[in-house]
């Protein structure tokens, strides 16, 4: 059978370079099975990725997290694995690109500002940019998946804490220029904008859609009709008027001589081509829903704690089932990740994992990105360290954390590195901060002490995360290079320093944190850590603490006990009282 | 006799807007007196500003240091003083800029880059720019101070470490881009480049000049010949051509066809446009001497290190002179700081101080940018904080340095804050970091134990230091936005944490630091500290040290009692031993 890129090749011309990236139409971090172009075409299931193909060659550009992945996936006699770390795709076609080649694109996978780099770039070569007008991948994909069919539901005001209406008109008084329309592609801002939720990605309850926001606070939402249920469209009322997605094009074109915003790190190139083409006035700003939805309000924020109240009781139960289990090694990864899930499964609102859980044994820790697969699954051991990283949807929150324990004695490398990793991690999660900070200002608190000792961390530090929405939201984070969003009272991020010893084991604790002002500081701000879960005392060094650090430790685990007792049974909250006990010198 | 202003505004049509900055036409920090244009229309002396005028109005803009100076020293009859917190110029004529009117702008003190902003923020009003072809302020000015006429003299290899020859070459070897040549308007650049220094402009060695640097790495040099003597012109051999200042336009008219590299942050308008008037092909990049300069050689190095051993010499004579002083009632600031120039005019390559002296008592001290002048010095006084920050040109190297002692007794109070300002001082110190770090990444090192308590300094952390050059050097820098530059083996900077209390009492605590691999971690990058001077022991309250910060304060001051023990006479070697003193729990 001829392969996928096979097939391919022999629709391209013999100068043409074809880009397939991971994105869909919507630019979010999951991609719907339908929607998996990349890996039909590649074999590669990485969540970040572009492949470049000519009539005779293919190159899959992908980050430090998947050169190995990719290698494996791919066929070797195929394609050739390129990590960006050594050539962006930019610098690659720079250097390969020729006068009067093409580089054709869907102009529905990339935003126009994708877009705008390449057409600057092709035309300093002397190329051309084609945009197709049919994706050669959809006439070829055979068996292609069909689009899950989930209803819209309501996310209710006691959840969401705003209604639809006033989130619409704050959305107009905030705006610094007047505009006819907004235009919103984002379906994380279309799903906190209606309160309304889905489950057309994994993980993250969004429903692929496009909406445009008018003055009158109406809006025009395009959506495929199947998933709007009588309920959806009484509950959204009036003023949403509903069309089909594939009609989003001919509405735009009507919209031609309005002021229209866009957020052009967002839009698909197709959509902004069908306004200006129709003489649209195109205002590029961003996303102006975007810090009105990353700045939780208050219903928001308390959903936030009850959610980690029963995540909270989820995990102490997974953690004294494992530390009581009879037999270790008759679970596996795979085993004792269901088995948190299913302890996870039985808290209220609960909704599903907001990721694939991570649980590795001994070495597979230090692989970053890990899930355990049936081939790779391993049996948990009497003499390891054990990483899980993992989180839950629940109707009021989202949740992640990571915890890693020691199966039998820790030696006192792997005590003296989780030790240096938690001093990190109460180092930021004790910090206060005045208004206007960074995350990238914060991010060194977390890694100054392994850093005196030459170790780090490849990832950052910390990321957003949303209410009842991704796991993983911008732009608010914790990194070296996250300078471009200032952490404002509401905002929830994670605080997750690491170190990894390759083929040896993984270590990172994560929890996550609420931006607040200080109680005691007035116009200060500081974080409070959400997550309550245990830190395994047997892996802290208490000599490496000092006092405050020592006291920080004490106090959030006398405040995972007071919290979290009353919904234990005797035996889980017996082995939590133990797991709590205070730190001495 | 009618003020500046009114004599200019006579000048103006009535509907345009003046606009007056306080750069010259080489764009660097320090002006000469006869390019203070800004001082001359306004009384306005700070080193940073710009005017805005029209025939009826004039606004002066200013940042937070200097919004009172320039109340006190403008009339407020004829000026209005804007804060840019509050709006930026830029923002300002966004909203009074109309239609039809002027903005009129002097082609030689504004960088191709502000004009590009000027222009399409005057286009977006439907205002017309006006490039003057003759400043009415040069027409104006009756009593302006004629150029000091200084030589350029050689800054030889033995203090340079890399002749000019090599530093050419290395410049194309760098260079990503093909171009025929490189037109060159920093006068830091300039002099690097060349190996020459002048004196025309207060405290930074410069020649006021423009360059042009060839393929066949020959130069163009544009510069008052009055100021080249036959020793340098000897110097600088038959690969550079001389040309007298008013000939640079002329001359870069003659290289049309050219590809020429211009930093459009650094050349003035007036410049540029000769270029492409004459259709020149530009190539807009980064000064390429840029990073080059700022990486020191290790000749630049070594002479970093000895010019700080005499700093550190004068420095301990000055504190030991303080301290033996028999009546200090009888001092005051500015004699203070006399006297701290002249134990420093005794070492050997001294050429001047590299800024004017901070010499501050008590509340004055707590004046971030504070400056005695006659009519505010202050005797020194038996109970109160002394803060002075100071450095010195030596031909090897500049310094800058602060330190902060106490008169009699501190308070609990100071002792506190100033343990505070310590032991951020010591975090960065002490900081080890990955290739790749920014100094906007380790800026919250120094702040983090102030923050916790919810203080903090409207300054930032630290400064690139030139060699032989200015004391202020960019882009290198350690400050909560400072994520432009990685910071290399071999760039300097300062670390200055500080606290101040208003109305009370002022703390800084600032040595330069080099950056260097660390000796024990292979590929990783350390400071090096290279002031040497102690710091006020008595000021520390040692219960808030931890045992590293301590072992580190110790291990400072007995390296300073090391290094400058053999070139101080009994009494100051005396004190300096009783001053560097371990100190305990």
């Amino acid at each position: 059978m001829t392969s996928p890129l096979l097939q391919l090749q022999k629709k391209l011309r013999k100068n043409e370079w074809f880009l397939v990236p991971r994105t869909d139409a919507f630019q979010g971090e999951y991609v719907a099975p339908q929607d998996e172009r990349l890996a039909w075409v590649s074999g590669f299931k990485g969540s970040a990725g572009v492949a470049l193909i000519r009539y005779n060659q293919a190159f899959l550009f992908v980050d430090g997290r998947y050169i190995l992945q990719a290698k494996e996936e791919t066929d070797p006699k195929e394609w050739r694995i390129i990590p960006i770390v050594r050539q962006s795709l930019e610098n690659f076609l720079k250097e390969n690109l020729r006068e009067k080649q093409i580089l054709s694109l869907n102009p529905w996978l990339h935003t126009l500002h994708e877009y705008l780099r390449l057409k600057s770039l092709a035309k300093e070569k002397g190329a051309a940019l084609n945009l197709q007008t049919s994706d050669p991948i959809e006439a070829l994909w055979q068996d292609r998946p069909y689009a899950v069919l989930s209803p819209a539901v309501p996310h209710c005001l006691i959840f969401s804490g705003k209604s639809s209406g006033s989130k619409r008109e704050q959305i107009f008084q905030q705006l610094q220029q007047k505009v006819d329309a907004i235009l919103f592609t984002d379906c994380h801002s279309i799903a906190w904008l209606l309160n309304i939720r889905g489950q057309d990605t994994p993980h993250t309850p969004i429903i692929h859609s496009y909406a445009v926001l008018h003055q009158d606070q109406s809006v025009d939402l395009f959506v495929d009709l199947r998933k709007i249920t009588p309920q959806i469209k009484d509950y959204l009322g009036q003023s949403v008027r509903f069309h089909p997605l594939e009609n989003t094009i001919a509405f735009l074109n009507t919209l031609y001589q309005k002021q229209i915003m866009v957020d052009p790190h967002l839009a698909p190139l197709a959509l902004v081509k069908a306004l200006e083409e129709k003489g649209t006035k195109l205002v590029l700003q961003k996303d102006p829903s975007m810090i009105l939805r990353i700045v939780k309000n208050a219903v928001e924020v308390i959903g936030a704690v009850s959610a980690h109240i029963r995540d909270g009781v989820a995990l102490t139960r997974f953690l004294c089932w494992l530390a009581n289990h009879p037999s270790l090694e008759s679970l596996t990864e795979i085993k004792a990740a269901d088995r948190l899930e299913a302890f996870r499964s039985e808290g209220t609102h609960f909704r599903g994992l907001s990721f694939s859980t991570i649980s590795a044994v001994g070495s597979h820790g230090a692989i970053v990105h890990y899930h355990p697969l049936p081939e790779t699954d391993r049996p948990l051991q009497q003499q390891t360290l054990y990483l899980f990283d993992s989180g839950a949807q629940y109707l009021d929150g989202t949740t992640d954390v990571t915890r890693t324990i020691a199966f039998g004695t820790p030696t006192p490398e792997q005590r003296h590195h989780f030790t240096l990793v938690l001093k990190g991690h109460i180092a930021l999660a004790r910090a206060r901060f005045p208004y206007g900070t960074t995350g990238g200002q914060l991010d060194v608190l977390a890694r100054q002490y392994l850093w005196q000792e030459g170790l780090d961390y490849a990832h950052g530090t910390g990321h957003g995360v949303g209410s009842y929405l991704s796991v993983h939201e911008g732009p608010q984070r914790i990194s070296g290079n996250g300078f471009q969003q200032k952490l404002l009272p509401g905002m929830i991020l994670s605080n997750e320093p690491g170190y990894y010893k390759e083929d040896a084991y993984g270590i990172r604790i994560e929890s996550l944190v609420l931006v607040r002002e200080c109680r005691s500081l007035g116009r200060w701000l500081e974080f409070s850590t959400l997550t309550l879960a245990p830190i395994d005392r047997c892996l802290v060094e208490s000599s490496l603490l000092t006092l405050e650090e020592r006291n920080w430790l004490n106090t959030y685990h006398q405040r995972v006990y007071d919290v979290l007792a009353s919904w234990l049974n005797e035996e889980n909250r017996r082995w939590l009282a133990s797991a709590t006990l205070p730190i001495t010198t």
